[in-house]
């Protein structure tokens, strides 16, 4: 698939051109030949000679870029200068910060704000330590912990490679639900001390979300945290994946007129999101799944599966999916199928496998950055198609899920999350697409939609009050 | 001592009050007479009848304040509503948050701060981890960290009642140095499990604050938290104390024309902070010490510190101080003695015991909130008094230090925190007070003071980069 100019490949060139001539008027064209989009093209400085000019471009990838910031330099007369990367630019320092809400301007700002008058609300909190909820911090703050393991699609990277994205989710913590998160990158990938370091620093946080931690480690540590605190444990990769892909699931079938009791799914990718995903569309109704992973279809009888540890996710799938002991590839257990998901690899699937699905089939491929079956090909036969891209339509991401969840287990101060509240959870972001807006490129509400945030927060907050069986459904 | 009403016992007491009537003019008088001090008189309601006024007050202690608002309901008329705290009002929901530096408002925000941009960034640091500290929040941010264990004077709290002195560290931290610092309050006092977690989550910081860590844990912690990590450990307690303590000594000496080397100085206590005051102190040219704990006179033949471990501080001390080998209790210590540093307990000395010291002798009784001495009563024979409350001259207090020793630190991008750092440091805090403003009421400069914080940062930050031997000296 090509890929179209992103900001997120944006520069500014810094250039010097003859302020005579055509070179100046051969800028924007010499980009959009070459591929690119100007963006902005600013003069910052000109003489009867020469004039400045910082253009800015989105290109569709370094390399792109670079060869856009050659065919410039080539120009008749004009001269390159500084090369700014505008993403590099936006995290210099780091994208988060720390702030104080009051302000400490005098000996009285001081005595209230640390010693001697915070002693008095250290001792309200060491007489009632639930107090901690009300007092301080704990009241808002989520830790977004990662082993940098398994980071976006770029794999074990480590902890401080890891740290710009643990920021970014931190940033839309606070964006899309007003909540104070921190990073903590770990310096080890040691299920045990992971878990240790975890409960031991859970005292300041209502919530721990885990963040691209490898499977299946992510299991064991989440289990086990869970086990231990009195906060919930959210891994996103997981549950924020499965909350959003329910939530689009039952909008696309709405838009084909099916019940999830009665359609055949088949996933591909039985990692911690396929796993998670596989679980919750269970939970809500699934009642035909079939799984497939690099060694083809999940069944009991697979070789490799015969006689393994029956604690491990891919029995479990063996032993919970697939009822009809279906064998072979992907592309033979697609035959037929009503839904596909997959969150596995790029180009697995072709025209052939999606024609070959069942009518009105369903289409998420949620491979990043490229899908397991091209969303323009599948679209030529599936009804509705969705991707993990923000350049197609149906955008499945977890940015509609997570914000919202955590609002609503802070509100409640719950101690967990459970099976109801992400339900609950992926029930509310289906219903926030109105009956008079759903259609086949419109499964999922836009991220910056902010009812999405609010309607999500709610349904969590009641169902960890006890209220999720009896919410009403609006559809 | 009697205490002064002070704003950390801060209440608003909201009065209904008849409109006619004196009871509105017997409000201040009622709160005065009873020793609190009126800083606020709202009308917040007014009508035929009742005035609504939320009367905002001082008072020295809780007891205290609750008997002012018993006199205040005792007044004709008066009818007593909702009594506020203000020193709790300040810190619902935590004094501290989270914010994002970009503002995410579109889909080009959103790629750039967090996918599919931030990838780029991710493997930039994957590549060359040193820039982390350029492209995050490692740039700029400290962990404070503590497990409850010596809470400010109140002991071992824990960590979820610490948090509120974290919290506060955090904000003077943010307005006095711009750092972004974060509370991680553990839960487990084990020192190797303490040494593990910190290790682990320091990938995202660029310092370590230990806090309120209970001695000798302490000492064993941050030995093997420096050897371990590549960024500054430093326990403030110990350090921070032992800093402005030397920086006030030295402006002290100044003051009574004595050299550093030349002085007696009796020390009161031989926990972390006395322990770390004592090194610090000889480092800067402290040839005569003498140290006294609970137990009287630290001397090598002391009883209990024959044949004790040889690591232990107090060994060390018995080891390296009181050549003389003086014996005996704190009182027999003080007598000729130039200088007495307290870090222990009230009331330990009296009149007489001061004025037994030798002449021009100086007087830092820091135990809080009442120190080793009445201060009233030592600087009718001292010539120079200190202490940890704010509410005499000369408060030895931390704020003066950890601010701009980690400011330094990050600005140097340093790995370590040293002895040459930490002469440093107290030398420029000692010089921001000029030789003309130079009293005995004045030997260390506001918390206030906006060139603190940068003096002893540039200070730390030439040390760090190798500069402090060739720093020059203003007096």
């Amino acid at each position: 698939m090509a890929t179209a100019p992103s900001v997120s490949y944006s520069i500014t060139v810094r250039l010097e051109v003859p302020a005579s001539g055509t070179a100046v008027s051969q800028l924007t064209t010499a980009v959009e030949s070459s591929g690119g989009s100007v963006t902005g093209l600013d003069v910052t400085a000109s003489g009867h000679e020469t004039l400045r000019i910082d253009v800015t471009l989105a290109a569709s990838s370094t390399e792109h870029a670079n060869q856009i910031v050659e065919t410039l330099r080539g120009i008749d007369g004009v001269s390159l200068g500084k090369v700014s990367d505008r993403t590099f630019l936006m995290h210099l320092g780091g994208k988060i910060e720390m702030a104080s809400k009051h302000p400490i301007r005098s000996r009285d700002d001081l005595s209230m704000v640390y010693t001697p008058g915070v002693a008095r609300v250290c001792m309200a909190i060491a007489r009632n330590p639930e107090d901690a909820r009300r007092l301080t911090i704990k009241r808002n703050s989520v830790a977004v912990v990662t082993d940098g393991s398994a980071v976006l699609g770029l794999g074990n990277i480590g902890p401080q490679a890891a740290l710009p994205v643990m920021e970014g989710k931190a940033a839309l913590f606070k964006t899309f639900a007003g909540i104070d998160a921190w990073p903590i990158c770990l310096d080890t990938q040691d299920t045990d001390a992971i878990v240790e370091i975890v409960k031991a620093i859970a005292p300041g946080f209502a919530g721990i979300n885990l963040e691209d931690i490898s499977a299946p480690r992510c299991f064991e540590i989440e289990e086990r945290l869970r086990e231990a605190l009195d906060i919930p444990v959210f891994h996103d990769d997981q549950h924020g994946t499965a909350i959003v892909v329910l939530a689009a699931l039952t909008n696309a079938l709405r838009v084909v007129n099916k019940k999830i009791e009665d359609v055949r799914v088949v996933m591909s990718g039985a990692g911690a999101a396929g796993t998670a995903i596989l679980k919750l569309l269970m939970a809500a109704g699934v009642a035909h799944a079939v799984v497939s992973d690099i060694h083809g279809v999940v069944h009991a009888g697979r070789p490799d599966l015969v006689g393994a540890d029956p604690s491990t996710a891919l029995r479990w799938i063996a032993d919970h999916t697939n009822p009809e002991g279906i064998t072979g590839t992907l592309k033979d257990a697609v035959r037929g199928a009503d839904v596909f998901v997959g969150v596995s690899a790029p180009d697995l699937l072709d025209a052939d496998d999606i024609s070959a699905m069942a009518d009105d089939a369903i289409v998420f491929a949620l491979a990043n950055p490229d899908p397991e079956v091209d969303p323009v090909v599948a679209r030529r036969t599936a009804a509705v198609v969705a991707t993990g891209r923000s350049d197609f339509p149906n955008q499945i991401n977890n940015v509609l899920v997570f914000p919202g969840v955590f609002r609503g287990l802070l509100d409640a101060q719950s101690r967990t999350v459970t099976l109801p509240m992400m339900l609950a959870a992926a029930r509310a972001l289906a219903d926030v697409v109105h009956e008079d807006q759903l259609n086949a490129n419109y499964i999922v509400p836009s991220v910056f939609n902010a009812d999405v945030a609010k309607a999500v927060a709610t349904a969590v907050r009641e169902a960890a009050r006890g209220g999720a069986e009896a919410a009403p459904r609006e559809s």
